[in-house]
């Protein structure tokens, strides 16, 4: 087999790992829009955001001209126990299509929390570590962000008190449990922990939760306990900064084996994960040095790119964040039932949103049983259990693929698998059964979710 | 930090692969004693064993003489998926402890698997696949191997049928959904699709089975439909073999960086992983290249080589396959109800057997209280979640991490970490509530278990 030359996983040397995040907006022609005051709607500044975020990831937050950022040498070194993750070839995939296409993607679930969020939890609670403060907050829907969290914290000796959503906890009881591994606090939210908990309880007795709930319930604990800050993990531009350790890792093994993608895939929720494998790509993009064709796939129970609005909302339910401006479906849009929690956000990073909206990136929804079955054929083949989320990115892989059997043409695609799918069997489980059904949102849902959108007159 | 001359993790260059599995008995002085046909008593021929086990493993399991056999390009193409495996130095772990002593460990938890099963399910796979056979059967209890044959048989294409504990299918519907993504077709056992289990069945009509009893319907189906054999993930001379991929990687790494270990530590239930990791170290040591200290870690409740008999005794509880000369508790011991599913086997290796018997090794049996403890003390530095059976080991090499923390001597302490604890949480739930007991075997429970042990007079 000549194609051997490049081997089944490329892993860099220690040595040849970033040592910078990359802030893509430096290089933006038209900055993404800054967030509003919820109230005065004027741009948030620094000391606006400080009773709730920590000081440097503000910095981070708002600075939008300094390409660079150190990585701090403790971060660094915790990277070093599990990266650099490996760019892996997927011979195996390709042998299964019968494909010229050449495929590759960058594997973020070789660690115990299983996905991409560690590298911006671990960022998050160095900067609160080094801040003093004595613990973070924040809130959990399937569990990712929560473990990542928690890890991070466990190795900083900060605590970590983490809002699950009710159904989840339930639900998830193992999710629960690795955070507790960890030594995180776990609080199934609603709670009577807090005043906006007790409240939406009293009004809500049976109530399982949600998300915006959860988000609300972490503020307030941050912000009346002293020492605490939230953080969160997704969405913001800080988090998308850290993630850039994902595509910066990814130019670096792609330039030792010169290798240029043609089209580069992600999945996109909050889009953290796209955001920061397509950052450095996009960057040469932006300066006409390279072309690439960059793809966002999304749930089509949740199409923020697809079928939503350009527009300033709130990045929560509860409306109690900052307003930025983000493709969105309205904070009080709810989408249906799917079996991907990470990627059911209303809204979209505000850097994401501002490239796709100067055309510079192209977005698809895909159904949840078309994923699970590019899933599970991955997984016969590639011997890795995705996580449903990714596994919107190995989909639309596997499309471009088979259109390039078609043509015949040689292209290469890289896609960003971000996690495994460990405590997704129940998932599995009912697509095996032939239970999973998919869902699109009417024109009328569509239309009550954008009307929780904030007049901006 | 000078010590980072070492990188946290060393991943060999698939060219440093390992080409060659090692054979160790070639290299003992006391070979281990043959497999007993069980009515007969004579030495057990290929011919005997060739209704039940693949031609070539069967060749593999006899041969004590041939000190290398090579790995089949096909395998070691499936090898490269997965493998190298990372070789870590615990440098978090060593700081936790503020030891002087030096700690690896081969962490072979990076695959879908989860565990080192798969080195040997990908091998049984491609054989039975060579030999033109349709499928294979085989049994799994806490899902570690059946995931892995899983794997490797919707790899070959290779029909795969899993006959798992019911216990453990009602109790662990994830490892199910696993083996189900792959393809197999997963039973719970006793089933009615055997008559060995409607024996069992309408004997004991309200039984959640055991392994003996799954091994009994999985060799049963085996060697009744056209086409099948039976696949063992453990305890076999050829699945040791297989796992000698493990040490002889793990030697080349630290060959590479001139690293040798004074201690080298495995958790040991079957003992295929202990044996596979330690085979070229020992092969020094019997050969007076080396000296290592070499230990086995077991649990307190099953404890093989630190209360066994080194005696003939049959594999399986339900007494249908060969006999072999092991240290075994009798084929009739039950183990009380330990979170290490994969320690819970009565006997042990014969290669190993004979290495213990002949003082090349140490064995020590640990509780598992003491063994949760120390996973989540390794988990929280290093950052991943081990499997129960992996923390033996953990626990032990902390042990040996402390004395030199107290002698000051700067050992350099290997373990293997054999795999991921995501389908243990149930039992680290337990560990977290206090809920967890350990429990020792009484005298009375030990002399009930020999006296299931075959008389050999």
């Amino acid at each position: 087999m000549a194609k051997k030359e490049i081997p089944y996983k490329i892993y860099l040397e220690e040595s040849e790992m970033p040592k910078y995040w990359y802030n893509l907006r430096a290089d933006m022609v038209n900055k993404p829009a800054p967030l509003l005051d919820a109230k005065t709607r004027k741009p948030m500044t620094a000391e606006d955001l400080s009773p709730v975020f920590c000081d440097e990831l503000i910095q981070q937050e708002l600075n939008d001209t300094q390409a660079y950022f150190e990585i701090p040498e403790e971060i660094l070194n915790f990277y070093k126990m599990y990266r650099p993750a490996p760019l892996v070839r997927a011979y195996c995939l390709e042998e299964k299509l019968q494909t010229p296409a050449k495929i590759y993607y960058k594997f973020e679930g070789n660690n115990t929390s299983g996905s991409h969020k560690l590298n911006s939890a671990i960022a998050q609670a160095y900067y609160a570590k080094k801040q003093g403060l004595k613990g973070v907050t924040t809130e959990t829907g399937a569990g990712q962000w929560g473990t990542a969290l928690s890890m991070a914290c466990a190795y900083l000796g900060l605590d970590c008190k983490v809002y699950m959503v009710k159904v989840s906890y339930e639900q998830k009881p193992f999710r629960r449990e690795v955070m507790r591994t960890y030594g995180a606090s776990v609080t199934p939210s609603p709670s009577m922990e807090t005043e906006v908990g007790k409240k939406i309880l009293a009004e809500h007795p049976g109530t399982t939760g949600s998300l915006g709930c959860a988000i609300s319930e972490a503020v307030e604990k941050a912000t009346s306990l002293p020492g605490y800050r939230y953080v969160l993990g997704s969405v913001l531009n800080q988090v998308m900064l850290h993630q850039t350790v994902i595509g910066l890792e990814t130019k670096a093994a792609m330039d030792k084996y010169d290798i240029k993608p043609d089209i580069i895939i992600g999945c996109a929720g909050g889009g953290s994960n796209l955001g920061g494998l397509i950052a450095p790509f996009m960057g040469e993009k932006i300066k006409g040095e390279a072309d690439y064709r960059i793809i966002a796939v999304e749930p089509e129970t949740c199409p923020s790119f697809t079928r939503g609005k350009y527009a300033y909302d709130y990045c929560d339910t509860g409306m109690i964040c900052p307003l930025a401006k983000m493709y969105t479906l309205g904070s009080g849009f709810i989408p249906a039932g799917t079996h991907s929690g990470g990627l059911r956000f209303h809204g979209m990073n505000p850097t994401l949103s501002q490239l796709y909206a100067d055309g510079l990136m192209e977005a698809v929804s895909v159904p949840q049983t078309a994923v699970f079955a590019a899933a599970e054929e991955f997984a016969r083949v590639e011997g890795i259990l995705p996580a449903p989320e990714s596994s919107h990115a190995i989909k639309v892989a596997i499309d471009e693929a088979l259109k390039c059997k078609e043509t015949g043409e040689e292209k290469t695609i890289l896609f960003g698998l971000t996690g495994t799918g460990y405590f997704d069997m129940m998932a599995y489980e009912k697509f095996h059964d032939g239970k999973m059904v998919d869902y699109v949102p009417t024109e009328e849902e569509l239309a009550k979710g954008f009307s929780y959108l904030p007049k901006m007159d």
